[in-house]
């Protein structure tokens, strides 16, 4: 069996100017990196938008567990499908961090004969977005330390600076520090700490501005820090918003690569959808809206977190809702959702697939809340027994929904036909009904926190912290107390306990802190235990990475 | 008169592939960033071994003053004008840093008619090699800390991490500061600090490295830290050399660009001359040595720092000794260094300009102490009076150096014609007997040390701080006593004293620290109060920034 990058390397590419072709861009249109990756000039994005709008199918997934599900696999290849029976089709997907990618998880291209390659680029420095984003930020903290430290016009409190700093890394030694330490030259000492970069406000950003005025409008409202008077400090009052939307030029021009098959695909921005908001860039989404008849893009972890997020925080931007959702599941994560250890999902245990249903089953129904028409899809696997594949059918029709298995993995385009023909019947016929879960504009931040729990994660009740209490006062003053909330919560678990499988109930959820990203324009809320810097693993992937003389990569995965 | 960006914005740029096609390299030679910037792919770089080498003109100058040297548009416009005599040439740059871009420098791609192109791109991200350092270093970082978090094999002693994080900016206030806070789980408490992204090893060795190999065992050889035994940790014990230099893969190889007249340009590679090495690659300088009959090449600031790092540390890896040196200085630097201020620089002062011309004339008997044939070039202002300009003259004619007038930052190639042709006739008629100031195999570090503070700076003597002296017998017993020297000053004196302006003599130098650089092949010798993180002024660069909706650069200089 073919290693994932074997298969990318065997692969002979197109160049990227006839992949442009196909959605109509000609070379004018195109930044090049390399011959086959390109950024998108904003005049062609600007054309683009006269273009008819495509279909959107949004692809979610169950709770991850260790036993991987496989969503970026399923959304690549269902891409490849709807091209191979006809249907015109662009993908649009998130960028990888190279914190996972050097830590445990490795890339996030998909995998087998449903990647978007190169698939080494993309997951090492790709066109520089990443690197573009953790400049701005941490340029910002530069500039902002400055300030304070130069005669500190603004009045800020050193004590209540809430900017961070980041790295596109895993680095736990960076959580929780103290900087400018060493006497009066060396700054102004006090505590600070690092986040991983996507889940800087930045990248927040620079997935949901719609051009280059609007991101430079959202830079400016970022708060970085209060003054000794309690009033935010933000970016505007610095007047450094010009410097970081410059920073931020070519970062915020959406990248155009290709999978196996040369479907066209737009990578562009990747917040994770734990600590972030968890999906692609408003401009990458429309410009492929604007090249295809059908799009298929997917949002991070479960539905509970980046499905949730989708329809509640992109949506409003992006100005247009799924046509139909894709949950993507594997019988073997439903049977550790059901309780069997990962040394024993190759047997068969239908009990285990059964209980471990639970929580594909809460996650249909919660993406029906919205009104929208949804499509499970199990990505098979060889240790899959018939008497498993006709029980998780018979647990689907008792939900009254679409199931198809698919074997993009193994067999590309042609394992994905049968779900490609249910997906353009579904949208053909299926109602369709987009409606937010709570009244965006009229809800506090507490009520519209309390309906997802209640109504997404099945939860009971919420406790909040007594700095969150705090600052849900503080955040009236401010008028803040009606923005959307982005919920930062583990991925495993549709509670905020990682161990809860399934889908548990008769939970709380703890609100630890709220974190104000007035740029990005919503309220981020620190659930349970759940960390804005990950940690490395005690062997991590980079240990197994190398490169030969001619610069080829060596063990990505 | 126009800005620098307003002159590159107004400058119709040639396709970077019919630039390459000048030196004989094709589409496929290179890899593309956006329309006018490229990569030089490995095997365009092996084929080039086979061409004839030409000569190897040095720039470098004074030392810097407030006034402005303008060493890169010398460099930049000689090139422009040996093309224009009919002499085919290349320029071999060094690429900026966003510290000094942000803060007070300004970008480093030359000024007025003698510039590299597209000036806001290389000033900004470029082709990404600063990031793709600054990530590979910080990586090693996290690798680092997560294995003394994760069990500690190696038996490091966390008090002995030597190895520093960094960024590309200017940020005083993490120069000192304390990591691995907040229990357990957030990794080990100690004292780090971050150094400027130019500062790092890595940088060093990317541009010190021959080929992937090469790089690879370079990164192996880094010292990390000491064990409880005190004896070195390399990057090597960790196993994460093969990881480090895939993150490199793309950073090494060199980048080629065009000037506004069309003479490629090879920008690649950007230690600063006053803490690091201050020499662009060894792969770019050979690559333009075996694209042209001339290459013009430049080191960081004056010749005690970029000049003497050139000749001791670059040379012996190039293989190739520079075939004439160029100092260049303005009569405005000169006067400064004879005591004149910065507002006083317009008024005609003959006193002045005798006394600090002991600055070059330093200099220009430092450069003939390696054999090496010099040329004087005079940047050129409106307000250099015929008085000065004949007294100048004279003086150089007692030092017994050629000198010319230069006019590129006005004029372009017409600005340099007289000095193109005095260095094709100096390289054509003078002796180069080029040979080093100390034995390099055989005198000790301290004799390296004393021989470059007596011989190049002018001082008397050398003290060490006990810390240092420590440090020299220690690195005896690790077998590092012979390495190079890489002297950390002052770029503003000869001595360790910025205020000292003009030939100070009778100073002492006052050797701070060492810092092992084995992957280099260097140890650097902190002198003075040298810092390796600058900070940003009270009014930075980054105030003036900004970006049209069109994405075009503003306030860039």
């Amino acid at each position: 069996m073919k290693s994932d990058i074997e298969i990318s390397q065997a692969t002979s590419l197109t160049p990227i100017t006839e992949i442009a072709e196909k959605i109509n861009l000609s070379f004018d249109d195109l930044e090049l990196h390399g011959k086959y990756k390109a950024k998108i000039e904003f005049d062609a994005l600007d054309r683009m938008k006269k273009n008819p709008e495509g279909k959107l199918i949004l692809v979610t997934s169950i709770n991850p567990t260790p036993a991987g599900e496989g969503k970026s696999t399923i959304t690549i290849g269902l891409g490849d499908a709807l091209n191979k029976i006809g249907k015109k089709t662009v993908i649009a997907l998130r960028e990888p961090s190279l914190g996972p990618v050097m830590g445990i998880k490795g890339g996030a291209t998909g995998g087998g004969y449903a990647q978007v390659l190169p698939m080494e680029d993309i997951n090492l420095h790709f066109t520089g977005d990443m690197h573009a984003i953790t400049t701005a930020n941490n340029a910002l903290s530069a500039l902002l330390d400055n300030h304070i430290h130069q005669g500190n016009e603004l009045n800020i409190d050193a004590r209540r600076v809430i900017w961070k700093r980041v790295v596109d890394l895993n680095d736990r030694e960076l959580r929780h520090i103290t900087v400018g330490l060493g006497g009066p030259i060396n700054g102004v000492p006090r505590e600070d700490g690092f986040d991983i970069t996507v889940a800087s406000e930045i990248m927040a950003i620079l997935c949901l501005a719609t051009d280059i005025n609007d991101l430079k409008r959202r830079l400016s409202n970022i708060v970085v820090a209060y003054t000794f008077e309690r009033e935010p400090v933000t970016v505007g009052d610095l007047k450094i918003e010009g410097a970081l939307a410059l920073v931020l030029k070519d970062a915020i021009k959406p990248n155009l690569v290709q999978t196996i098959y040369q479907t066209p695909a737009f990578v562009h921005g990747g917040p994770f959808a734990n600590i972030a908001h968890g999906c692609n860039s408003i401009l990458a989404t429309r410009a492929a809206l604007h090249s295809g008849d059908y799009v298929v893009t997917e949002a991070g972890f479960g539905a509970d977190l980046g499905g949730e997020k989708f329809l509640d925080i992109k949506v409003p931007s992006l100005g247009k809702a799924p046509d139909a959702v894709v949950i993507v599941a594997t019988i073997r994560a439903l049977k550790m959702h059901g309780g069997v250890a990962k040394t024993d999902l190759s047997a068969e245990n239908l009990t285990a697939l059964k209980n471990g249903f639970s929580n594909l089953a809460k996650h249909i129904r919660n993406m029906r809340k919205y009104g929208l028409p949804v499509v499970v899809a199990i990505n098979q696997f060889i240790s899959d027994t018939d008497k498993e594949i006709e029980l998780l059918k018979e647990l689907c029709a008792n939900e009254d929904v679409k199931v198809e298995l698919a074997s993009v993995w193994e067999k590309g385009p042609d394992g994905g036909i049968d779900l490609a023909n249910t997906l353009v019947e579904t949208i053909a016929t299926e109602e369709n009904n987009f409606h937010s879960i709570f009244s965006r504009d009229h809800d506090d931040l507490n009520e519209k926190v309390e309906t997802i729990v209640r109504e997404i994660y099945g939860g009971s009740d919420v406790v909040y912290s007594k700095k969150a209490l705090q600052q849900l006062a503080s955040f009236k003053k401010y008028g803040w107390d009606r923005l959307p909330v982005c919920m930062a919560k583990t991925q495993y678990s549709l509670s905020d306990d990682p161990t809860k499988l399934g889908a548990p109930s008769d939970f709380d959820v703890t609100i630890r802190e709220f974190v104000p990203k007035i740029g990005a324009g919503f309220i981020v809320a620190l659930t349970g235990d759940v960390m804005t810097m990950p940690g490395l693993p005690k062997k991590p992937a980079a240990l197994n990475m190398d490169v030969d003389e001619k610069g080829n990569a060596i063990g990505l995965f």
